[in-house]
């Protein structure tokens, strides 16, 4: 299906102004600085929406369902998305998402670097590269800056670092451990690497041989493109944070389909699960203060200036008062999963650096997810205390080879924020699936959709005299709620 | 099954001489210090080994496989045992085992804190307390010194600490978050703690309840009582190390059977896994430079003055040679699973803290495993670079519950050091459990050790001309073997 791929290779260039197709995202030594990055509020391009579809679904006490609007073939792989506004807990919808197919093309071969000219010209008019499909979920907090430009950049990032292993990537040998020399500052040279099958170009001095020599497989090398990218996009946040005015940060939860293999990235508490013949497969979990205790508890333990001399490194149930001094209260360490008595002492009367529970666990007592992007001026409450040294933007990333299984067009990636995943569980949603999927035709591309559109109905609710509840009148979800449904299996669906 | 607990508690303190049954280890400021505190070398008690045994069981030639003497009904739910020397790697067998069954008693309440003077002393004289059935396994490395010590203080320790929790963990009610008021520096006195069964004695302030209180469980305190007990070992063999003569460190593995359920405490490289109907459950994982790495690598980042001006905390896949300066090589730091390339700098010239593959793999070029006990004055070869920073001591902790299954006689749980697994691995142990025990009778009670002896013998293979053999003519290991064979099920297996 080239022809879909080149078409949504377009309508992305067209999305985005610049940057795309390959191109380098903007980057202090880029000439881009001056173009729209968007940073300002807006709603996913693939939606189209309307200045008046745009209000409408900004409107809080409506929480209108927003889809692709034909809900056909709009989207590649017939991907189904949908998703709605908050109840009022901020202006906007801080939930942004992507989905794109992009070229990753080989980087072109420096002048006078090659032993004949000619031969990097040739490559270059060739475009040689390769496609990768990218889905993205970005959930904001406190504003909408940093999760609209990453929406609008992750990917690119991703294309970036992958462009220097296009030819790595398609050799089937094992990737090579060291890289001939590159007398320039700039970018790796992959056009110096001795190929089977490539231009018979020869490096300067042959690699050679160690007796220990750890083997790096190729998807080990996506995995590291994909965790720098989202290291350089949090660098690019932090760069133009005053220039675009971006402000918040934001949970990125990406699928990036390559080569037959399926990467999802996460940071932060979005989540991403399969769905095959009925079995629930997590593709991710989720980084908050309680799942990152450990992490964080020796940082702080480190690098106790971080504190302020506010908190505390140790975790306690409870806060402590003054009162107790003296007592023994439970407590755990950096090194404990289990809990012991200790005796309370002065320093154990400030705020533990992990408080709460589920939900309402939070780090230093402001922010509930310890992994992501931006975030680079968040400061406790009143304080000068900082919060960024104890975020990771690295993402964890989960592997899922599709060419290992058969796949039916029932098989799902689904890919949630919270606002999903905070009121209907993996069995839930395994569930809405399967029923959806039934009642359409295994070929009518628009069952994606209807899918998304159930889980964000489900989980939102209907508003009712005492807000929005659920079929079982329990709470819905006040939250932004974003949702991708992606088949995995089905004829023609994959290029 | 009282008897056989009084009568193994009895040999307990027999075998040890001193600081059994409730009685704290020797600390600093216990009175022991003048008692021998077991670092000179030797065999399990329960081998009950005559001096011409010893001399054999110490031949490396022969590697002769020893078990307790009679095979019958020795260790507690007639546990099997068996172990070997290695091939010459160290003079002596640096693996250590115990096994006991410890009683858990109450600590006295203190004097003149009481209502009444008479309730402290009633207690005492009912020794009010719990027993707990112990087995565990210690892997020394450069000395035997430390696994000596282990082996027979850290059930005292682990005793020690649930000396607190003797009427908490006997109450079904949750756990008080906080304890009364101790005028006393010393322990917790749990009998001040109101209690719904106990002596009605009332706290001078009752604890208010909070809005946000984390609820912990039972089966949480027993965790962090292993948990520190495993910090208390290692700072007992820190502060004895010279005085006794103390060398080298050890890999801890220690199963603690209590109230219904297992808990496996794990710091090192050796490995327990439950075989229940067939089904292989792993009770423990291995700390090696290569399962600890993100660990070793965040700790060296932030405090790279541990490393010495010696090593750089990114991981290669090989040594760099200095002539590669300049070119691409792959790395990760530790942010990252995946791998990514870099233009080698002359810091990247220094030795990797974490190199080499699987068995190969080393912490500083110097150690294999990065948790477990003692190593206090290990440091890199040939200079003043500690290695003790980067190591812990801290055991993982999982839980099994044995009330939660129907077990039969043939469902084990098996403690091994890596001299097992390094040749056998989990199915293929499963495989010779199964084999062994259906050629005995199930209410045999030799059947476990035969279990036992079999699994060492066949990790350690026959001597032939070219080394010790497997079957299938692959070496056997040469290291050091000790396993332990538990039955989880059959009558009067449990008191």
């Amino acid at each position: 299906m080239l022809l879909r791929v080149r078409a949504a290779v377009a309508q992305l260039v067209a999305g985005l102004g610049a940057g795309a197709g390959g191109q380098p995202p903007a980057e202090p030594r880029g000439g881009e600085r001056g173009s729209p990055a968007g940073a300002a509020f807006c709603r996913p391009a693939f939606l189209q929406l309307t200045p008046e579809e745009l209000r409408r679904a900004d409107d809080h006490a409506g929480r209108a369902v927003q889809s692709p609007r034909d809900g056909r073939r709009r989207l590649p792989w017939s991907t189904g998305y949908a998703e709605v506004i908050n109840a009022g807990k901020s202006q906007h919808n801080e939930d942004q998402a992507c989905c794109e197919v992009v070229f990753v093309e080989r980087r072109p071969s420096p002048r006078g670097r090659l032993p004949s000219g000619e031969g990097g010209g040739e490559l270059d008019r060739g475009r040689k590269g390769f496609y990768f499909h990218y889905w993205a979920l970005f959930d904001g907090h406190a504003g909408s800056g940093a999760a609209v430009m990453a929406s609008k950049r992750l990917h690119l990032h991703i294309c970036e670092q992958l462009r220097d292993l296009v030819d790595i990537l398609q050799d089937p040998s094992p990737p090579p451990i060291c890289l001939p020399h590159d007398a320039r500052a700039g970018p790796v040279e992959l056009s110096q690497v001795p190929l089977a099958e490539d231009d018979g170009e020869v490096p300067n001095d042959a690699v050679p041989r160690f007796h220990l020599e750890k083997a790096v497989s190729h998807e080990s090398l996506v995995i590291g493109a994909i965790e720098n990218a989202f290291k350089h996009m949090d660098d690019q946040i932090e760069r133009e944070r005053v220039s675009q005015r971006l402000s918040g940060g934001c949970c990125a939860l990406a699928a990036v389909y390559l080569m037959g293999k399926f990467y999802v990235a996460n940071a932060g508490d979005s989540r991403a699960i399969i769905i095959r013949n009925g079995e629930i497969i997590p593709m991710s979990r989720e980084f908050t203060p309680e799942t990152e205790r450990q992490r964080l508890q020796f940082l702080a333990f480190l690098r106790p200036e971080l504190l302020g001399k506010e908190f505390t490194h140790l975790e306690f149930p409870r806060r402590i008062q003054p009162k107790e001094l003296g007592k023994k209260m439970l407590y755990r360490d950096q090194n404990m999963n289990g809990w012991a008595y200790k005796k309370i002492e002065e320093d154990d009367l400030k705020f533990p650096l992990i408080y709460g529970e589920g939900k309402k666990a939070r780090m230093m007592a402001t922010i509930g997810v310890t992994r992501g992007l931006g975030d680079h001026d968040l400061k406790v409450f009143s304080s000068n205390i900082h919060i960024k040294p104890f975020l990771s933007c690295f993402p964890e990333v989960r592997v899922y080879d599709l060419t290992q299984y058969e796949h039916c067009p029932d098989d799902v990636l689904v890919l949630g924020t919270d606002g999903l995943w905070d009121v209907t569980n993996d069995k839930e949603v395994a569930g809405v699936v399967m029923e959806v999927l039934t009642s359409y035709e295994p070929n009518d591309p628009c069952r994606y959709t209807m899918v998304a559109q159930e889980l964000v109905v489900r989980s939102r609710g209907v508003l009712k005299e005492r807000g929005w509840r659920l079929a079982n009148d329990k709470l819905g979800s006040g939250d932004d709620i974003s949702v991708f449904v992606i088949p995995l299996g089905g004829p023609g669906n994959y290029t």
